[in-house]
């Protein structure tokens, strides 16, 4: 029987990231989850976790990883009190960076790209994780533990996951925010927002076969002013300078003169 | 043997979608095909239909429905060099008001909401058809045809069919736009773009389960003032303002301060 070590870990938090990481870690063999952590009690759902939950950070006991997956404004705080040293933290944040934790242990990052919500269960196998390092060993852990979780681990530095992160954002939830706008204005109008199911499901559909900046259609890529402008015109005030702002990209974009 | 008795049709305009269109009601046993119409050659893709091509409008004759499928600048004068009277004209633009073919004609639209592309092929089945008509017997002959080729047939005048074609901008065009910058930021950064595609189709699954406006995360939803700044100084100008605009919309949304 081949025995390999199995790699201790620690979560700090109580959100959705510590949650559903959580949930992909302590299912594999490979892996001990020793104690998980949050200031205030956990929520019900981390019921279905039997192990040690503490909300001292002084109670906090070495092991191979310890992940702080809370928000970023308090991950510089939490990892200044981390009670041990010479063991390896990781944040798992898109928009900080990995010298944010230096201190007494060794520095990484672990960061999951995906928008998370409780009630939604989450397949990890798909969800690229990005991966950082000080030193190689640490890496090569982090990729190890990454592997068990997804078929999709990148290597980045601090710099270039900010940008990646500013890119989901734009990806996300501004796309999300155009499918806002448009619901509004069918709202308004009292036209069943469902109409434009299958056409939002073509837009998606299609930039799996073709980069968006080819995909680009509607009257900004075909320079159609008169048509801009009657939009324009029925548009109320923020939705029109959200319209005209987007439709000058396009135009500025596609060397058009803007409006 | 039941007998019912076919319509007959003609399609004017060599586009995206006369081509998508003609195939699709060329192969209904019910629909009768008799000319098609454009200024200059047909595109080669048209060599498919044994269908009379004509490029002399005064050539065309009278149909039950006559189908303008050309761009919205050209419906009017198109509609006035109809040579025949009393029969019925439909356009299939979005933008564009059904009064503008008045004449000596009947006059209606038949507006399949949809982003066409020539290379790809369109199942009518789950595109929606919106349908107008001045008088009950002409709406119901272009329901008739609506009903076999889709599923979706819905009811809606002019002025509800310009809002539905500017909802559509932002559930397609707009949506698209932000996955151009998105992508954008990745290739100036060196991040291969496939990285979000994973988060892109989980924006995307999300919507059909719950309303844009409650799938909305981000750091705007959260307002998150300090993670705005920090891309606001990583970004270029013109993808600041973008993203300016578009945070401050949905700050504005939410009830906070806007930047």
């Amino acid at each position: 029987m081949k025995t390999t070590k199995q790699i201790t870990i620690s979560v700090i938090g109580g959100g959705n990231v510590a949650f559903h990481l959580l949930n992909a870690l302590y299912k594999k063999s490979e892996i001990i989850v020793k104690q998980i952590y949050n200031r205030s009690d956990f929520s019900s759902d981390f019921d279905i976790f039997p192990i040690e939950k503490i909300h001292n950070l002084t109670d906090l006991k070495p092991v191979d990883v310890c992940f702080i997956a809370v928000k970023d404004e308090v991950i510089a705080q939490i990892a200044q009190n981390i009670p041990f040293s010479d063991s390896l933290i990781v944040h798992t944040s898109g928009n900080t960076e990995m010298e944010i934790l230096k201190g007494k242990n060794n520095i990484g990052v672990f960061y999951p790209l995906q928008s998370f919500s409780k009630s939604k269960s989450v397949d990890f196998k798909n969800i690229p994780i990005c991966l950082e390092a000080e030193n190689k060993t640490d890496l090569q852990l982090l990729e190890k533990i990454a592997r068990l979780l997804s078929e999709k681990v990148y290597f980045m530095d601090s710099k270039q996951r900010k940008y990646l992160h500013i890119s989901a954002v734009f990806a996300n939830n501004f796309t999300n925010y155009m499918l806002t706008v448009s619901q509004q204005i069918c709202q308004q109008q009292h036209i069943p927002f469902e109409i434009l199911s299958p056409l939002i499901e073509e837009t998606f559909h299609k930039i799996k076969h073709i980069p968006p900046a080819q995909a680009q259609t509607g009257p900004a890529r075909r320079d159609d002013k008169k048509t801009i402008h009657e939009h324009l015109q029925l548009l109320n005030a923020s939705q029109g300078e959200l319209y005209k702002q987007i439709t000058n990209a396009i135009l500025d974009d596609y060397g058009k003169e803007k409006l």
